[in-house]
């Protein structure tokens, strides 16, 4: 149905915090997988800011604003010279910086020709991006996520997709993963893991950490194939979120009875389980940007069967998407709804570490947007 | 072209009654064909609002709003575990009064989980939504539409259009049947029915007919076709109009000078003829869902025939659909085009009861919305 | 990406000159080559408004509003019977000046029954619209272009191209032709070019003229294919803005030291070169109806190299295109960037004329305006 369109949201809505979709900008996002950045310039909406990335020639990951200050076309649409970017139109020359070094037919380019640089790093994989204030850049904020990409004991599945849904709702899923039981029903999840667990939320500053004790449950069906359970089992999942938009899940199981203890939940994966990273990015208020990637030890899944493995694995970001495409669609016909955000009517026990998530969003956007006294 | 957009409408419009398209919402609206529901849930949007419709075990229609009161997740993603659908995200069971009844983990769902139920009845294969405050509906307000859908003397065609135009559009085609002669010139219509009719327009309370009378004209191609005219006929078109959004069209035809009397020409097909049903259902300001049936004696067409002449029928509604789609767009560009609606600058004989029928509805419209002294 | 929305603008943006694009309407604008119009009746949208273009039956090209006053229909969708276009929904004629002839079943029609009537001329395959006010239609103000276009000793090239972004920026493009060096730099463009140049701006009340001289260059690729050059040579580049949105450009070249006069490189392509003519139709702010011709005497393409020749040349506006619709987006992910419109945050010396072709709008269209006294 091409109609979904929001038919009643009245005209004179006050502008609200939020309604650009609750971007925090004094933050590291991740822009990129390192192998999408490369000679070949990249263009990436992020916070809705036009950003280019490329690579230097020795290899160190470059972002500027993605939008010529003479005639505003996208730098993407140029090349490559050295270290240096020309835009694909007039031939204006831009360093790592954002400074203009060469305008054609001009002895020295003019000081207002500079595009803005985005302080860039890169962890394990992802290229990141500080989309505020440059001098804030703080390396040490950005979250050490991916950390087996690399070890040779385990293996990785990552990928990208562009959603079109909000950063929160992704968030809210991830934070909440009951929802296995009936999104993904066909390999990790079944009706206990929804039924029969004892849900934690700890809440610090910046961290919300939801923790999923399920005792005694017949194991999931991935579980039966891959770990070759018969009888029941104890599992946990342990989602954890990091500002402004990161979440680590851990997810282990072991045979009824032999479990982990409360302490080792957040890192061990007992008999068999894996480990996934996202990053969700916002690309406007609604589309998002994203990035994650699942590890598991060698030994969880014997290379015969990774194939088969790796094609369900593939499989599960979709099905979510299905879903908070599907969310975002009935949150835009709803005149209700605030923001293009979902607009719950009230809440449940396993929401609690949403809600605190979406409090530390609140809290720290007013503080970005407070205005001087 | 890609580009029929509204170019220059003002910033400022004024809020306006009809701004939602001139809804009115304590009326029946047809939302489904009987079979397009069923026990796969159906998503459906009626007068803005999202609803899902399924049938219970024992072959009840039901709509629910369809928007997860948790994340608003639609339940149309769900499934139906008896007669109740489960969300399809985190588990929430509601009946079909809307009422959560099953919450996984919980010993009780929380009192706030439940979506809006609309009252639902069936009427000769049409599954019929109240969309006003449930405690005023009244079956006895639903038209009796489709009266000939069962019986064995008659044969139906019935369909089922989503039409990119506002559902007013579709109910001025419908009060002035002249357009045959333009629209449908190669079956229906011939320039005679434009020129030489006798226009009567009869205005109550909540309906309107339009009475459209020929005398002594060529007969246009089906009636050739499949009357067998040789010479000149009479011809009667009548167009009632039922709010909210109703239109029961009665065609007629007698060799010239036989006719009917005035009295009978709302329900006697004559020599050759047929009738028509349509419900036409706003889904948005600019889009409307459109339920149409015609239905004839068995003896207009021979069993022979009937292949060909289902084909003309089924093209007919195209032909109209091209129509609507184009006047929106050239409505859409018209600045001064007030609330996505047509914008008349005269009006002729035929247009008397295209006019009281908007009347009608602005007068019901005004009340709905008034607001409490 | 599906996601090039405007996330930021804030939504008190008050309304500004130039809201609508920067549209002024006392002018002559290109609506279509001849061969679009003749009796099939053409549908276009001109500065926002919605035109109908057909031809009598003698051939004269005729524009009316494309929207019957009863009932909105594109008058596009009906037919014509000889030089008058019939409603395709209800029968109503219109003749050439937009009044209406017939009203089915009518004595006559009503007074009301009329649409506009756009003066229309036609000069050199190009059929032009006045879109002010008729009475001030005066068609010495309409350009005298293509002129080599019926001429024997010359061959043409011509186009057109329905571009999604603001006219402007194509002014803008063919205002600074040091784009060859860049966009066009398999054919016509190389760096010399653009680092070479000597730049003038000539400006008049309703016209700008740009001049770029290149002494001693090496010439571009086309120059050595077609023209033969070994060694360098002069270039100049002469584009001549006119109002409302039309751009000449004269291309021409010489061994290096013979050149031509000054007063000569308005019209002379010297050794090698061509002249091209554009007309930039603004159909809405963002999106413009793009008309054009190149043309080249005979003698400077051999008839066994014309179809290589044709192949490049149609290949160039393509170029183009790809470059403003890429600057479009960026301009639209631009919360600052007014109207639409390029956001420069300088001016370097080749903007000279750009600028002063901005100028001549903004007073024109606030002229055009300004509310009486």
């Amino acid at each position: 149905m091409a109609t979904m369109t929001r038919a009643r949201r009245a005209p004179d809505t006050p502008a609200e915090d939020g309604r650009d979709g609750l971007f925090l900008r004094n933050h590291w996002y991740v822009a990129a997988w390192r192998d999408e950045v490369g000679r070949k310039p990249l263009a990436r909406v992020v916070l809705g800011d036009y950003l280019v990335l490329f690579r230097t020639e020795d290899g160190r990951a470059v972002a500027l604003e993605n939008r010529c200050p003479h005639r505003n076309l996208p730098l993407s649409e140029g090349r490559l010279i050295g270290d240096t970017l020309e835009c694909g139109y007039h031939g204006m020359v831009f360093d790592c910086r954002g400074a203009c070094t060469h305008l054609p037919g001009a002895p020295q380019p003019p000081a207002w020709a500079r595009v803005k640089a985005y302080p860039v790093i890169e962890r394990r994989g992802w290229v990141m991006v500080w989309m505020g204030d440059p001098a804030r850049a703080d390396e040490s904020a950005a979250p050490d996520y991916n950390v087996r990409l690399d070890d040779p004991a385990w293996f990785s599945l990552k990928g990208y997709i562009n959603v079109r849904c909000g950063y929160r709702l992704i968030l809210d899923n991830l934070l909440d993963l009951s929802h296995l039981a009936y999104v993904h029903g066909s390999t990790t999840g079944n009706r206990a893991l929804a039924e029969q667990a004892t849900i934690t939320a700890e809440v610090e500053e910046s961290r919300v950490r939801v923790t999923r004790w399920m005792s005694d449950i017949p194991p999931a069906k991935a579980f039966v194939d891959y770990a070759g359970y018969g009888g029941t089992i104890d599992r946990w999942q342990v989602s954890e979120y990091t500002t402004p938009s990161y979440i680590y899940v851990n997810s282990g199981t072991a045979p009824a009875g032999r479990g982990v203890s409360p302490a080792e939940r957040r890192d061990s994966q007992g008999l068999w389980g894996f480990v996934v990273y996202h990053a969700l990015t916002p690309e406007t208020a609604r589309s998002t940007h994203q990035f994650w990637a699942v590890a598991l030890e060698q030994r969880m899944v014997p290379e015969a069967g990774r194939p088969d493995f790796e094609k369900q694995m593939l499989n599960i970001p979709l099905e979510d998407v299905a879903i908070y495409e599907a969310q975002q669609r009935a949150i835009d016909l709803d005149p209700e709804a605030p923001d293009g955000d979902v607009r719950p009517r009230g809440m449940i026990a396993a929401d609690k570490g949403l809600f605190a998530m979406r409090k530390i969003l609140q809290r720290l956007h007013a503080a970005e947007n407070r205005k001087p006294a």
